[in-house]
């Protein structure tokens, strides 16, 4: 595999500034540990409050404004978020998008694609067989693919975040973000490296970085459970791979019912109704699979929003 | 009527140290107007991510933590949020509480009630019955009652919104309220007085302010629709009355389907699952009732979450 160039601070600040305000500036929630039984200071960030309903159009705008001038088309392939951020940020650039998205995703994030205007594909198979489909449609029809987290645009856009984070909260100890691709993970642990700690955490039903850090290469391996939709990709990325060897990050697990323990926590403590991906980070508190230790903060992002079903 | 001694800023400020880090610091969103097809800029006040689901934990947590030392339990009767949130802050001080509630209202109000402990009373009739029944309760037991938006301590620790808001918001022109019995309209309005209009708004089916503003004198009326699990009060309280006196405001009115409107637009665009009665601030925007000029800044507040229903 080559080792990707990975973004640095200034990366992500170019992409910052590229960006602008066409994405929000999502909100920020101080929990008393104390609610969710720990010592510490946690930080939900509202990131499903994003265009689209997940962070996924910060690396989506970011790729688009990236484009060549005069490219007419795009094209995505994704577990859905991606294709809706992707679907978002082309109909405000008066560009046509083909998004390629597995059959079996959720409704709400099929319903999004459309919304936005975008020609939906639905793909048999897995995010895997719909990143091929669209290769081979991008082939076919010489329109740009804009990867789901495993192009420096997309990693560079998604590091946003972690610039926003820093300074919405200045005290800030660690992030802990749920971990698909790992174009989120990737961009925020390099925005931040040196500065704050990030920790990427998966569902052991998708431990794609977590088994890529212990056979020392990606592998490619099958994804299922609830959050699969957005945490069930083929294999880790190269960004998000050679950022947890940089940084020596050590992935974490969480089981299905801490998944969904979560989901109905923010949904009856906070009436935040997440996507179940986006409650791996505090399905890890809960679990106690990460510590928050009294006087130090960690941020949690809330990364999506895209199921329409109550817990 | 006899007029209530409304509450200065001083005396909201003397709320917010009482309440302290009680209660949450709920998030702000910033949108840009051209999504709701206005030249301003609308920021979103997401206090449906307070303890117990609504505002109303400010008031309930400020009126207990004002009670004579000693009182082992409380009475209280709403639509079901200052029910939830009394239940709560008595829950938080070791106090009993027993909570009287129309046995229609919103599943989702009457399952917070009980989470929290607090012994619920299903009231055949409105919220009027149900104040009368805590009322008879509260002398047979000599139990205090904790009013839902008609006492000094309701509406000051309500205010307690205003004061936070403008801290998040420094360049803040106007407040949209929804006004059910008024205590959140009359904190917040008292606590910006001079300084940030506060706009109460009421479904056309609950103008109850409306209504007393016509007449000279708050007038008993049913109340039907939508949001009448919590804008529903037998009449407006005297302190919204007196403080629309005061500041001369023209309480403004919306349709039922302007409510739901707005509360699709929520969830569709924001991922906020609100209830209908915190969505009359944002129907008042997107119908055209309240308008939102280039240059100038409007807060909506998103006062509650507590149902349980997809839009
Ligand atoms: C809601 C949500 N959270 C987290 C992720 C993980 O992002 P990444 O693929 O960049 O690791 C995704 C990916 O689709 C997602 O949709
Ligand atoms: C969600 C919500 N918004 C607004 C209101 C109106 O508050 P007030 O009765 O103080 O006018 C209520 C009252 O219950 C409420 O529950």
């Amino acid at each position: 595999m080559t080792q990707p160039r990975l973004p640095g601070r200034a990366d992500v600040e170019a992409a910052a500034a590229r960006i602008g305000e066409g994405v929000r500036r999502t909100p920020v929630l101080t929990l008393d540990g104390a609610e969710l039984g720990v010592g510490g200071t946690v930080v939900l960030k509202l990131e499903l409050t994003q265009h689209s309903g997940s962070f996924k159009a910060r690396g989506a705008l970011n790729s688009v404004r990236s484009l060549a001038d005069g490219v007419p088309s795009v094209v995505a392939a994704s577990g859905g978020n991606h294709g809706a951020a992707v679907a978002w940020a082309a109909s405000h650039a008066g560009l046509v998008a083909d998004v390629f998205v597995p059959a079996t995703s959720t409704q709400a994030k099929l319903q999004r694609i459309e919304e936005y205007g975008a020609r939906l594909h639905r793909v048999d198979g897995d995010v895997g067989a719909a990143l091929d489909e669209a290769a081979a449609f991008s082939a076919a029809h010489g329109v740009p693919v804009l990867h789901p987290y495993d192009t420096f645009e997309t990693v560079s856009g998604a590091g946003t975040l972690g610039l926003e984070l820093e300074q919405q909260v200045p005290e800030l100890d660690r992030v802990v973000i749920a971990c698909g691709g790992g174009g989120l993970y990737a961009g925020v642990a390099n925005a931040l490296a040196g500065r704050v700690e990030v920790q990427p955490v998966e569902p052991e039903l998708c431990p794609h970085l977590h088994d890529a850090v212990a056979a020392g290469e990606p592998v490619r391996r099958a994804s299922s459970g609830v959050a699969a939709d957005a945490l069930g990709p083929p294999r880790i990325g190269a960004f998000a791979f050679a950022t947890a060897g940089v940084q020596g990050a050590e992935p974490l697990l969480v089981g299905e019912e801490a998944i969904l323990e979560a989901r109905r926590w923010l949904w009856s403590r906070v009436r935040v109704l997440a996507e179940p991906a986006s409650c791996v980070p505090l399905a890890a508190v809960l679990a106690g699979v990460v510590a928050v230790p009294s006087g130090t903060t960690t941020a949690l992002v809330v990364s999506g929003g895209n199921n329409a079903t109550l817990p």
